[in-house]
């Protein structure tokens, strides 16, 4: 029997961090570990005066790397037989972001110091922050001024989540964080960094998925925005920018070698490879399969679809796609970034705040979790029957629109409008939302072909598969392993390591040894296709006209129209004896 | 000790008939009886296929006429000393509306019969009844080229829940039905009828008030519409004009003197005046002092209001305001009648469906009932601090719409919203709607200087008075009386009455010495009022949006206002410490 070779990946979440140790032949799941951070709620620090901040305590992020590591190896080493430290060749790192830190000349968190502890200003600016909407239309208005050529490679405009929009607010809210502050780091940055000890300024390699995508950083301009550019903003921008480097790096590349102590704090052989980290999104997609053609959604409390590109093909910049880098998911391929800002966040939202206590009492009494109950009333329901239409904005939108300003829209309420059919719409909305991501990478020439799902929703909600698919017209697949986000991870810990420990020498190789799809699979029903075809024209003129400058026509018809959908499913349902 | 005189007045409702006997010199309230409709859910018989159908047993109404009457003389009886069945000098009767039967020849409900036992169609067609709206589109369209003075005096559009369009769709769903009625009857003139022995059709005398505000009948046109106008909608439509009359009576007038059949059922004097009819609104508007320059709201599952204009002033025909019609409240006034279609029925939908099961726990811990607690939440908002607006059209827009093909909406919804946002913003959007009709009142020159409201919402919520006296910048007042349709219709029995048996000359006179007003009223607050005024902008936008086919902008500002309103709201709630 062949020596089999594992590597460990970190897979930092909102609200924990999750460590995997896969078999790199077969992409087998050997040992897991869960830390649950534990400043704030649920991880979160959060402001009740302010509901759009969102810190995290960098403790969490250290205390939980040895923890959830340590967890992992101990799992791996009680199912595999003969299994030991030296049998992990690398550590993979994906998280959350943007989430930028301020640290200090060494590279430490300032919130780590005496001096700033519970200053939520000097912790991790969690990506869901939007404190910094001010900073973001600045930035963005500036840029198109000066420097048009920075936006078109976000979408048409920075985001209040990303880098520079939150720097730029502490600063403005919290001066002496900001001046205490040496430069900011990704968090997936900041954990290779801790890792290898290369937390250094100087030194530390930054990635070029979270500089792309979140802080500007781009080839094409010798990299982060230029100086003269951030002084316009605000003069004490341009001078972080004098800490920050003009190179960046691709995930499997190698970060460097796992340090001795955290080799020890692990309990793994020091000097391994560290691979350089990514978002959990990429890393994610890459774990379910990215590759031309393939889009991968990763659905969770927000939804992150990512696709690639050959650079071949000289594709264009696409209007209101957040992200659009070069090497950012797969090396040699143009990586697209999407998303929708809650689609998770909204049917829990809803469960919480606007469920009867009846539902919740009759979905204990069949033995249902309240998405289980719910589902199994909204399932019964055709597309059109509840006369429903929701915009899924409750959190703003990130594609197309990139715009945190944004609310929720709920149409069609009568006085039987029941808790399931409301439910059914929310979903709906989301599934219109992917929809409209979908046909905007189309229409820039970016073809997708199939749909990778990943995250619990995809694998537990068959409904909401099936809407997907009606919706989009297109089949639904989901990916094998419940962490594709980890795996993801492992794999690009194992290209980093390399052929000569074993590992591979693409990450693409790596995809196809360690990857895989579930056998179930939703194709689209051809009358459901049809149906939502004609409500996706009435999401259309509700997210145009709320959502856009231009639109500029009644809305009369959509209160009908829902109704006449409404009543004609109905009849429908009585002609045909359809009682469901 | 004078004599006392006592009158008797039964209010027919949506779910049950309530007899009232009150002190004619005073108003005093001696005796009260209830009878709850046993027909189909809370009295409505209702389709689960087909949400729009809301029918009556006819057997409902005359059991509860002989019941709740017999109970309210008994406890008059009861509380006071030496009364007697000759103290009772008068009846009067109002009813929901339309509220249309099918009779026989001898004008008896065909409900009642052996062969239209069970038979939906042969009962009472419940006001709130919307099968027919495709019929009173096409009676609208009809009247608008042949007869477009029939829409002036109906507010530009005939209803769904009118007469003829319910008589149409009769004959297009039920030939049988139709063709075994004789004519139809409104249930307020069928009670008078039935009391007074008048029900044979040429007899019957019918009442201004429903035929004028449901019937299209008019003075200006000698009473109901022309045979060639019916005709031309359906010559079957032509056939049912002949058996109407071409006058009508306002009450007030005498309907005719009881039966001694029914003198002896109820326990009183035959020969006593029984009042013409008319709509619950109507007389409880009469009960709360309507008057020139007093608009009267009558705040219940769904809203009347009811004002008056003097003949003189030439007033103009005011579109969108359902009827018209000279003599219908006050003899001498032209009464005006508007409404919103839902109200309290939006506040039960949203409780029963929408409200966690730890609102009804808390609110159980605190001995309150759901609406107090929600109430108790909500009433800490400050005005636009949500960022919800809601349209309050979940069962369509009465006035100044005129649809029922319009349905509710929600926007500005966050991940963040709780079940007292939603709520406080239902109840903004009824106000809001109450203000569009009381602008559109003024804007035609019904002025109208102070506002009383009737209902046990008004009674009971201090927070939704509080809101509505800010919107409307109107002070709000209450009426005494917690059952004025009931008293309204004493006032008009004492009327009928007239001086001879000690009652009065006029209704005007009944007013003054029988109705009142609360204590309590609710002025506007100049800062509420402020905001008020900003969000109703927003209110109208939606508003002409989805309820107009003029409207022609974008409403991209709504979900950026709303924000932008909230934000400056919790700004100045934390600069001014103002944690209520």
């Amino acid at each position: 029997m062949a020596v089999r070779r594992f590597t460990l990946g970190f897979d930092y979440g909102t609200n924990s961090v999750r460590a995997l140790v896969v078999d790199i032949a077969t992409g087998e799941e050997v040992g897991t570990g869960v830390y649950s951070y534990e400043a704030g709620v649920d991880g979160v620090i959060t402001d009740s005066l302010d509901p759009t901040l969102a810190r995290q305590d960098p403790k969490d992020y250290i205390e939980g790397l040895q923890k959830a590591g340590k967890k992992a190896i101990a799992a791996a080493t009680e199912n595999v037989k003969g299994f030991n430290k030296d049998s992990i060749i690398g550590i993979g790192v994906d998280t959350t972001g943007s989430t930028p830190i301020p640290v200090d000349e060494e590279g430490v968190p300032l919130g780590l110091s005496q001096k700033f502890t519970n200053n939520p200003n000097a912790m991790a600016w969690l990506w869901k922050d939007h404190t910094s909407f001010e900073e973001a239309e600045a930035i963005t208005d500036k840029a198109r001024d000066m420097r048009p050529h920075f936006l078109a490679k976000c979408g048409g405009a920075y985001s209040s989540e990303w880098f520079w929009s939150k720097i730029w607010h502490c600063l403005r809210v919290d001066p002496e964080v900001f001046n205490a502050a040496y430069t900011w780091v990704e968090l997936a940055d900041f954990i290779p960094g801790l890792l290898t000890g290369t937390l250094a300024p100087h030194v530390l390699k930054r990635s070029i998925c979270a500089a792309g995508h979140k802080g500007m950083f781009s080839a094409d301009w010798s990299g982060y925005p230029d100086g003269e550019y951030l002084t316009a903003l605000e003069p004490r921008l341009g001078l972080i920018r004098r800490a920050l480097p003009n190179v960046s790096y691709t995930a499997g590349q190698k970060a460097g070698g796992l340090t001795p102590k955290w080799a020890e704090r692990l309990g793994l052989k020091p000097g391994i490879a560290v691979s350089i980290g990514a978002f959990d999104a990429h890393m994610g997609a890459v774990g379910a399969g990215v590759k031309e053609g393939t889009l991968v959604k990763i659905i969770g409390t927000s939804t992150c679809d990512i696709a690639v590109a050959p650079k071949a093909t000289g594709l264009p910049d696409v209007p209101g796609v957040c992200g659009i880098v070069d090497g950012s998911v797969l090396p040699g391929y143009i990586g697209l970034e999407a998303g929708q800002s809650a689609v998770g966040d909204i049917f829990n939202w809803f469960v919480k705040h606007s469920v009867p206590g009846s539902c919740y009492e009759e979905a204990k009494a069949k033995g249902q979790d309240i998405h289980e109950f719910l589902t199994s009333k909204a399932k019964k329901l055709l597309p059109g029957e509840s006369g429903l239409m929701a915009l899924d904005w409750n959190n703003g939108n990130r594609t197309v629109l990139v715009d945190v300003r944004l609310s929720g829209l709920l149409v069609g309420q009568t006085l039987q409008t029941t808790p399931w059919e409301v439910y059914r719409a929310l979903i709906e909305g989301t599934a219109f939302g992917a929809k409209v991501i979908i046909d905007r990478l189309e229409e820039y020439g970016v073809h997708i072909e199939e749909v990778v799902n990943c995250g619990g929703i995809a694998e537990k909600n068959a409904m909401l598969m099936q809407i997907y698919a009606d919706v989009t017209n297109r089949t639904m697949k989901i990916s094998r392993s419940a962490q594709t986000p980890a795996l993801g991870a492992a794999m690009f810990a194992a290209t980093a390591a390399g052929p000569d420990m074993g590992g591979y020498n693409r990450v693409q190789e790596a995809q196809v040894a360690m990857g895989g799809l579930k056998d179930i699979e939703f194709a689209p029903i051809p009358a459901n296709v049809e149906a939502y075809r004609k409500l996706y024209i009435i999401y259309k003129q509700l997210h145009d006209a709320f959502g856009t400058t231009t639109y500029a026509q009644s809305l009369y018809n959509i209160m009908k129209d829902l109704l006449d959908l409404r009543d004609s499913v109905r009849e429908q349902k009585r002609t045909q004896g359809q009682f469901i």
